[in-house]
């Protein structure tokens, strides 16, 4: 999506350690504007599923479904990262290693807000390694619910997660993927699409 | 807001303690139409405001901000609950005691997202004791920004942090203000607002 990629150029901080910083934008400051233009183009992609729920995961993935739920027109579910007291009942739950915080996590998601019933389009904000991904697919997957779909803003091309999960048959819609980029320079390289993707 | 209201009295379940739980609409899964009406809600009562930014709190006043957003027309910022390896340079941070969890957490908003320049509107889900909003409003003084309104989903009325708040000559916009709750028979009284207002 051209709008997000010179966003990034334009925006995006490449830092040490194959770090991009996009809060100014993304996931801290979040420029709603740009989130429903985002939102439009997933609606696009995923025209032919039949789509009742978004799932997402907190925090940064919320404003992205909440805007994109205005175009899917479905309610949106986001699993919690701790357990709260305020969630009762049986949860399905998930361990997820975060490689940015260095630690393991549980995700959670109320049994009662997903179901066999559900055709599930998961949105977040990053695609790099996968963890938090496969942690929401088996979410959803033990739910007895079907993923139609995963839509990211940014997927990181060179950690591979993204392709091990398209080569599941999964429909991964990342909006710009970046292959490579330099801390020094600052230049991003982005994956061109094959001539006939849109 | 005679909508919100009559989906709490519908939805929300009251629970020991003063909890009362609507993470069937607003803290779990998120109905955005709802979120939606809210947001047009709250842009009536700040018409007259120069609001430049919208400030809420990870997780659940996300979505309710950036649905806002689109009828404000300006960026949102959400205050993180962890300092984050991604947040580099200088932050803003306050405490804030937890009475949900039982323990204090450190909110930060990085300074190059909130300044002088911003009058800033700030959203939540929730106002119960005010510790959250107390903590959010400790932030944009430290910025040097103004604190044009605060907008309040559900206020817990008999908890007192709202009617604090508002002693201090903020103005407070809560959609529904719940004054009792009765976890037997499941009655949730709101406030009626004097005659004059709307």
């Amino acid at each position: 999506m051209k709008l997000l990629e010179e966003r990034i150029q334009k925006d995006g901080v490449v830092k040490a350690g194959g770090v991009l910083k996009v809060d100014s934008f993304l996931n801290h400051q979040m420029d709603v504007d740009l989130f429903d233009a985002m939102a439009e183009e997933w609606k696009r992609l995923f025209a032919n599923r039949p789509i009742n729920k978004i799932l997402t995961i907190e925090a940064s993935g919320i404003g992205i479904a909440c805007i994109a739920a205005r175009h899917f027109h479905v309610p949106v579910v986001f699993a919690k990262k701790a357990k709260s007291i305020n969630i009762d009942g049986e949860v399905y739950a998930t361990q997820i290693h975060s490689f940015t915080h260095g630690r393991e996590y549980e995700v959670i998601v109320s049994r009662k807000y997903i179901g066999p019933e559900d055709h599930v389009l998961i949105l977040d904000d990053f695609l790099a390694n996968g963890c938090a991904l496969e942690g929401l697919m088996s979410l959803v997957k033990d739910a007895g619910a079907v993923v139609e779909g995963v839509g990211i803003a940014i997927e990181k091309g060179f950690q591979r997660g993204g392709d091990r999960i398209r080569a599941t048959g999964v429909q991964v819609e990342s909006l710009a993927i970046v292959d490579s980029m330099d801390e020094k320079t600052g230049l991003i390289r982005f994956r061109t699409k094959e001539a006939g993707e849109q």
